[in-house]
């Protein structure tokens, strides 16, 4: 992208990004997701009401910790876990850190090589990068065009030395689902432990951590309407992750620093509910997305990319010949009062093509016009109804004023 | 401890914990604090209503992205740091990880020796430790019987491959409050980083950076009626803190993970309000304090522990020759109502004496007696009163019954 279009990128970013007088319509899911009023309403006692210290063994230090281990059982139930395989982490990318950590840790006797997939969220990426400065060596799986790895792909990578493979079960940018229960067992045959990251799948997706084998699974709050700034890890016993953030004793000493009550319990709530209503959610959802992707494809040069069947219910993406960045869709989409985004949420603002895209076989200059629809059980037939209108035009609009904005 | 002893202990930690009719008293501010009202009506509305995710280039995103702004520019205003100085947190003990970490990095060529202080809390110490396990040498310096360590003492210490210095500024369990300016003067003599756990000391006492002139200096939201799972790293540019949570480019790409927007939000909110009212918080807290120990340390063989003078406002912590442990006097000031603890909250179950105590020069037995009450501008001159009616009884009585007891 030259000056001028990176110039006018930013003025579009930063200026003309207000729409007052329109309703919203929150189409970005995959990003972020309102807190729901029951997991609002599971929080509020825990900011004055019960505020004691998990800690403290006084009763009213001991009522929060009692909350803090209601939540634990509610989060091991949704994911078929024990109580003491969940560890509560401040977010999903800590988790990730943590259980790429724990491995290399735990298992530096036995090697020093990870597989991981192209298309990892940078959470997972960025940490391998990591950890190949301290002298691991990475294979990086290359996905097909729909995103997905196989487990023969898996299998072939594997090694004697491998000591992870880590391979997330829902993308965030394609929405493909990945057969993480066939790689697990692909990778524990060769011995190697098998980390997921399910931020993108638990409470929309079946997520159970014996069904799918895996030893770590990392969740995030946020991604299923609980609160941000809170997440869990599993890791199945016996296995015990090392602990990265050290000092107090909390989570059975393996994560220091005092527990996020309030967040903890907001996490079980909105994931309790998420798996409670996961079936009439996933219906509404399923037909919301049937109806968008059915007419976005009518936009002539629009594609969906990712997997077309298996994916997040909630999940749309799309890329558009002729469109030279998302970003001129995505701020007329926000005049409108849409919400959408390019591509993952932790590189929006980014001039660079998505990386997952591009590992799809995109390439760059298809890959940078790819925008995500992300709906959620609160979107409406109505709202789909004004994106449908909205859209074409906007792919319209974009598409004839591309001359003048590069 | 012997195992009857400790079977007791476990009972009374569990069983005898109620105290459903007693009006309450919470004296356990150094532990965790009450989120204040302003700082709770400042969150509530990025839960539900402005929920976006700071990374989104719309103006949904954008509005979350500018709270989180305007709070780091309340935070950096509160301690005198520049805005991009400031980088959040889930709490203390990530920033104390953070700190120690970057500070090796940083200074990985410069040398490998450290030096700290016995009494810091486990978020340095347990972090140093592991440190240690990767080469680096620990100088621990050993504070006089207050609490106090001297620049002096400081720089016999200094060496030339001394990367990095962290002493806190004030004490947790002994509440005493260190010569961080004049510490710090001494390691940047000898050209080593300082770094000062401030998780006590904000909104508590005046905390200036660039008075303190350290380098980095962490604190934890909930700690000054914030919100629990939050906080902040200070880091004085041209410094730049090396990424210990990889991943999304948040954070100016040093911390990665969706922002806790609410979290920072309330944090911000406490700590400005803090920071307003200290002079008149400061105040009522040390006259509440006074009648406290007074009283107090008329019970024979109760001492004062930590400095008399240069201590935390709201901090009393005391130790009582004939109590077997304090476990003893928690529980019974529990069922009267009080939360007290004896001495961190996050070591407030182990049986072990604590660690600041013993270096404080008390023997084993002395220290586990030790009982910190701890105050905020919430507690009342009523509630002392009651505290200092309960204490010399619950103290006769745990003389009394020791005998029957272990």
């Amino acid at each position: 992208m030259g000056r001028t279009a990176e110039l006018l990128f930013c003025v579009m970013g930063l200026v003309k990004m207000d729409a007052p007088n329109v309703k919203r319509i929150y189409a970005d899911n995959c990003a972020t997701t309102v807190v729901s009023e029951a997991a609002l309403a599971a929080m509020m006692p825990y900011f004055r009401e019960c505020f004691g210290n998990p800690s403290a063994i006084y009763s009213y230090g001991q009522e929060a910790k009692k909350a803090l281990e209601g939540s634990r059982r509610a989060v091991a139930d949704a994911l078929g876990a024990l109580n003491n395989e969940i560890y509560f982490t401040s977010g999903g990318t800590e988790g990730d850190n943590w259980a790429l950590y724990s491995a290399c840790e735990l298992r530096a006797k036995k090697g020093r090589h990870i597989i991981t997939s192209a298309i990892e969220h940078k959470a997972v990426l960025g940490t391998l990068e990591k950890m190949r400065s301290r002298g691991f060596e990475v294979t990086v799986l290359q996905p097909d065009s729909r995103g997905q790895i196989t487990a023969a792909q898996l299998s072939a990578a594997l090694r004697c030395d491998t000591v992870l493979v880590s391979i997330m079960l829902a993308n965030n940018v394609a929405g493909t689902v990945l057969p993480v229960k066939e790689l697990c067992a692909a990778a524990h045959e060769a011995g190697a432990l098998f980390h997921t990251d399910a931020v993108q799948a638990a409470a929309h997706i079946p997520v159970n951590v014996r069904e799918l084998g895996v030893d770590m699974l990392s969740i995030s709050a946020h991604k299923f309407h609980g609160p941000k700034g809170v997440g869990a890890l599993f890791c199945r016993l016996p296995l015990v992750p090392s602990p990265y953030i050290t000092g107090g004793g909390q989570e059975k000493g393996q994560r220091a620093g005092t527990e996020n009550v309030s967040g903890v319990v907001g996490m079980a709530a909105a994931l309790s509910e998420g798996v409670r209503d996961m079936a009439a959610n996933t219906a509404h959802i399923q037909a919301l997305r049937a109806a968008l992707v059915e007419q976005t494809l009518k936009i002539p040069g629009a594609f969906l990319t990712g997997d077309p069947e298996r994916r997040l219910p909630g999940h749309a993406s799309f890329v558009f010949e002729g469109v030279k960045h998302s970003a001129y869709v995505i701020t007329m989409l926000n005049e409108a009062g849409i919400c959408a985004s390019s591509g993952s949420a932790c590189s929006a603002s980014s001039k660079e093509a998505p990386h997952v895209l591009t590992a799809l076989g995109y390439a760059d200059d298809i890959a940078r016009s790819a925008v995500r629809i992300s709906l959620s059980h609160y979107n409406t037939a109505e709202e789909i109804d004004i994106i449908n209108e909205k859209l074409p035009r906007i792919i319209s609009e974009v598409r004839a004023k591309k001359e003048t904005l590069v």
